[in-house]
């Protein structure tokens, strides 16, 4: 029976880890990846992205099906450095498989997302004879994967999109197997994402000897001044999708060494992480209000805003968002909460183009030393996206 | 007429000017000195002083005579780097004369001070046979001289005293020549200074993710709270001779890098400079107060007080004060302001072994590039010393 032989999300992650993809090392993750995707009928593209002053970065897109609607699949195969391999139970990049464990970097955050959408997408093409242009297909997955989520993010799933985008290729609605679970799998999906906001405030002063400060002009009470009209009101109360906006100062910096000299200026860092209340552009003007009211006309203060913000997103509770969520219920019996939560990822730049929702393994180990997930949960994954796909066809796709 | 035999102070100070002393270098400035003066009859003892990880460093002391009153003339050779020679009008160690103005690093601070006192202990020494056991000599006159007073201080004035001490070696009041004049040479002394007390404010927290604050514990607000509760109220309003008290945060550090990191400690750097109200103990205590006030039980913090704090001290007005005021105002006709402002000097060493009053040039330039002062300045000052020396005896000597 053709239909029990399923392919393995198990042995695809162990072999996945054993790919030493530290950004921006490839590491045989993508190559691997794509001999298994084009050997079951899928079109796939290599691409390598450049910048200035970045490494290259290779990544992978795959499609299975010429038609739409397409489902698109996004992860990445790089991993964080795993710091003192001795500090491991086991070597992290073996995929050592130990009381149900499968051990490595990468096995939550997110080679297991990979694994598991791989391997479900390796069963729907079987399903339909590995043929691209099966006539029974009713639509098409793809998989985006990227090799630049850990580093900078600048030759990876942005520019990737792009090139999509330049080419005609069209996203109808994506899954981001990022680890979004939090203490069992189907607990939580993350439906959108707060937007990130960052700024470097100076505050001008004139330098001189702490034993005449009417000669000089320090910057520090004024920077005090500054950061703290920042934080005395919060930006807002939420709404129903969003926590609050929450603006927090990374960093205060001087860089005196001495103690008898007065500065000639200083220096704070803030973050703000907001919700569809705002975009950068509100929220900048509402900062240089802030900062405008607190200096009058007694502190002198630049601030520069980085470029490289980004907006928050909602993928609005409808159609898409109900097949997930039963897809999981399915699975796992979770009713997971729909989450706005938690810090940015290339969601933000999928976003621009099509849908998206994350949802993934649970995320504790993420990053740390014995990162490590059950093999019943990749297992139960891959069952999910399984499900996502059969639902998404018979939702969407063509009759 | 013997009488009319004047050492030249400016002749001394272009000589002085001409030995490259950049601390910790003597660069011939004490050999000089030390010949100018034991050929005039002065015993002298050249001081070598050393402490671990700072360099050996010269000191010169000096005397003339065996019997008290021993009035003692300080100031140190060495000077701050000339910065880029380029800059400067004439060469930096060239002592030029154009237009009435001795040019050159140190001219001010404070070479022409000790080129005007070696002048008028010369010419003092001179008038008594160049003889220290002259039998009308009224007591004796020193000089003390250092080479570390604009380095770390640590292997001059300070120790030098106590080496003095060591060897029974009595002061009985001293002038210090640093420059004092603001304007118009004679137009302030300083009869005391104020102390100073260094600290370094730690505020611990709890490192994590922007994306998840109530997982971290941010210390940049405890410490904007913390500092901004040091300086909300002045800590005094001065009294008669001294300025009120000043606090100045010269600098706050974290050194975070990223925009998407809360840091796990920030900290504050601040200096007081403080008057005969306090003592450190006291202020330190006062400081400690008003943190834990402000940091309740929500902030934790550290607070590192330097061990090199200096305390306050203040020559009171009386017969000592009133002799050197006779002497400027005699001269230059100045009624001299009686001062205890501005930073720290080596008095705050001497002060610990008898009565110290600092007077000096005009300082406008000292450190500066074109560092010069007038002729006929170094002229009038060596006037207003050798004025000290004839009441100093007049007042305290043996008859
Ligand atoms: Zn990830
Ligand atoms: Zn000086």
């Amino acid at each position: 029976m053709i239909d029990n032989i399923h392919a393995d999300p198990v042995e695809i992650l162990r072999l996945l880890i054993r790919c030493p993809s530290v950004t921006p090392a490839e590491g045989g993750a993508l190559g691997y990846l794509d001999a298994l995707l084009s050997g079951a009928g899928f079109a796939t593209h290599r691409v390598t992205l450049t910048a200035p002053d970045t490494p290259d970065i290779e990544n992978l897109y795959a499609r299975f099906g010429t038609r739409g609607p397409n489902l698109c699949f996004a992860g990445h195969t790089d991993v964080v450095p795993p710091g003192d391999p001795q500090h491991w139970r086991f070597p992290p990049f073996e995929g050592a498989i130990h009381d149900g464990l499968i051990y490595g970097r990468g096995a939550v955050d997110m080679k297991g997302g990979v694994a598991a959408f791989i391997a479900a997408g390796l069963d729907f093409a079987r399903a339909h004879g590995n043929d691209p242009d099966h006539p029974d297909l009713p639509g098409s997955i793809s998989f985006l994967l990227t090799g630049d989520e850990e580093g900078p993010a600048i030759n990876g799933t942005e520019k990737l999109l792009r090139w999509l985008a330049d080419r005609d290729e069209r996203l109808d609605h994506c899954v981001l197997g990022e680890p979004s679970s939090r203490a069992a799998l189907g607990d939580m999906v993350k439906i959108g994402r707060r937007g990130s906001l960052s700024c470097t405030l100076t505050v001008h002063g004139k330098q001189g000897h702490v034993g005449y400060p009417h000669l000089a002009d320090n910057p520090i009470p004024g920077l005090i001044t500054l950061l703290g009209a920042l934080i005395a009101e919060p930006l807002d109360g939420g709404n129903a999708h969003f926590q609050a906006s929450n603006l927090e100062i990374v960093s205060v910096d001087v860089g005196n060494p001495a103690f008898n000299v007065i500065p000639a200026q200083a220096q704070g860092r803030f973050n703000i992480r907001f919700n569809d209340l705002w975009t950068p552009q509100t929220l900048q003007a509402e900062i240089e209000r802030r900062l405008n009211r607190a200096a009058g006309n007694s502190v002198r203060w630049s601030a520069a805003f980085e470029f490289r913000s980004s907006d928050s997103f909602l993928t609005a509770p409808g159609a898409f968002v109900d097949l997930v969520v039963a897809s999981i219920a399915e699975t796992t019996g979770q009713t997971p909460e729909l989450s706005t939560t938690g810090g940015t990822s290339d969601a933000r730049f999928i976003k621009d183009h099509c849908p998206v929702i994350e949802f993934g393994l649970v995320g504790t180990t993420m990053h740390a030393v014995d990162e490590s997930t059950p093999i019943a949960q990749v297992q139960a994954l891959t069952g999910v996206y399984a499900g996502i796909i059969a639902r998404y066809f018979a939702e969407f796709g063509r009759r």
